[in-house]
């Protein structure tokens, strides 16, 4: 449980998302909070393989402190996004995940995932087993960065969800602190393949026992 | 085969254990007695993750003898359902596990998981081929804690399952060592999986070929 | 591509096999013959966690010659059913697995496993693309050394295939060497998983494109 | 992200697919092209275990310039299939897959693979969230190298196409690095389980939210 600086930690991090098919294809990232300063992935490289030297520091303002000392790195349309968990909700980190489940979340409800009665659920802030989980849906756009406006409404018209699905897309999840954005982001994926799963079989994932 | 101390061996195997899917967002666990002491990793952390710093040490009755060198640890409200397992049964090692194959043979199944004619049914004490298992679920609760009850009275109205199903949550399942709660949880996952697959099939999972 | 000693070996693949799904639960496992001698991982273990230590040596007639260094360890009851691979098809490898790909295929077909059209099937010795491979399966019996006259016959009686599945249990695959019995196995295991999404779309896998 | 030599950088690739499924039993594998020279992995033989005394340098007309170190490995018969990318396209690099799913997808589509509306399209080069992307098939043939001009065929036929998938048997993609293909490879393997799961969902992976 040592505690690491947020430039090994988001390597490691990485490798363990991509690992769980969350950011293949360049898809996908982290961002955390540290003493004011944002440490961020960086855009379109294989995100199993980045090292220390790759990493992004942005002030609260979403300004680059420090470019990272590898050269033609490039900061991430995804960062406005980010920054919406860090400036609405006070976020210690923020997980942007391109999960097959979190996709296949989107296309089998419209605009609110749903799900309930799964002990799963109480990895969720504020959430306990016999409570119904939502997360909002939001439309996806031609370009990452023109989401920004429309999470931003997700965000506040949904006070108590960590986590916003963008439609055949992904979803983004924050914690208070890393710790509790991954938790958080494995918890959904779990309901996620619970709720594919329950579909499948003919059941709603909102179905009582 | 070395044989490893509870205290680096617990690591391990709830890296393993993350790996499998079994302890995905902080859930699941393990604990193990060796020489009259209890040791368990602790409540809501990234499983994946810890070390021997970060284990618990209880005596036979559930009380503390050690806490965790890392500060800040919670003992997990688990604690009474291993030890359900340590007292009914003279258990060695008791491992709960989230997966979601144990979870979704609590839904395609009411009371109780029921399974025969499949090989792996041999790593089950006192199971052959021929015979059909069963394992008793129970209602999941709002708190782990309330569960001891319920998984008491399953122990002891089942004495052949050396494991209970939670309703929507998942599986304790106990060995006289670590080694044969490991096989029993392995073996029982693989035939969730299997009746998970008969039953999208068409087929029951206590069919004779 | 360093040539490693079976002592080396056998651990080694051991963890692989684990990490596919071939050998959880302590099933599965994998003899190497080299210079006249049979080296043969134990049997009911941990098999992603057995050492150097832990390997039988065997004469051709199925004697031991070196039990292992580590005390307590069992020969495998499979063992006379590598020794049937090894005997009449002077095998240089066999591989026991039970994934559970090969047994949902023991529970599609019948008696003999079918597949035709597909690259992978150029990866078993003797057959094209256009070819349509069988494998014959046996049925299963309460202990596993009572499959070994049934499986010799098996053996006998498909000429063409090195390998034999046994019904709900798992599969027996062999070649001149552990890398084409490991070839085979996975060329086999990928045909199992084909099969079934062929049959879950409601098509055969021995359908023409 | 350091730069590494084709000749680590390939076994580290092959380890990696293998673990995707990509390169089981044998199949696939990848070239690379640097300073004039392509680099490939070797025929037949198990890609996870591969190291640089393994790769084969070849020179922009398929002529061998430098065996391996380790003697009796043969090139393989994907060759010209590899230097149709390189010559027609200019490619930095060729991937070779057999994944499962992108053999579904030449079950599923009978000439063009169509996939349409999802985030992951935006990872292949020239193609936005809403563009439909089509990826071409072609039949298999008995031997890999009859495959290269109905390949080169397609590959001309198909401008907008990094990609071809060969019927019953994987795909080709490539890109002006290692990076873009392994990208594209991936984004692509990801459509393939999007679409096979909306068939199943009994929907199009054509289908417009």
């Amino acid at each position: 449980m040592a505690t690491e600086h947020p430039r090994a930690l988001i390597p490691a991090l990485c490798r363990q998302f991509y690992d769980l098919g969350w950011c293949t294809g360049t898809g996908g990232g982290i961002a955390i909070r540290a003493d004011g300063i944002i440490y961020m992935a960086p855009s379109g490289v294989q995100k199993e393989r980045i090292s220390e030297a790759d990493i992004f520091e942005l002030d609260l303002d979403g300004q680059v402190l420090k470019a990272p000392a590898t050269p033609g790195l490039k900061l991430t349309e995804c960062s406005p996004l980010f920054f919406n968990a860090f400036r609405q909700r006070g976020a210690g980190a923020v997980i942007h995940s391109h999960s097959i489940d979190a996709l296949m979340a989107t296309v089998h409800f419209e605009t609110v995932f749903r799900v309930s009665h799964v002990e799963m659920i109480k990895g969720l802030r504020g959430y306990g087993y016999y409570d119904t989980v939502e997360i909002p849906i939001i439309p996806n756009t031609a370009r990452e960065c023109e989401l920004a406006d429309s999470m931003a409404e997700a965000i506040d018209a949904n006070p108590q969800a960590d986590a916003v699905l963008v439609q055949r897309h992904g979803i983004y999840v924050w914690g208070k602190d890393w710790q509790q954005a991954k938790t958080q982001t494995e918890c959904l994926d779990y309901l996620f393949r619970y709720a594919d799963r329950m579909i499948q079989s003919g059941r709603s994932p909102v179905d009582v026992p």
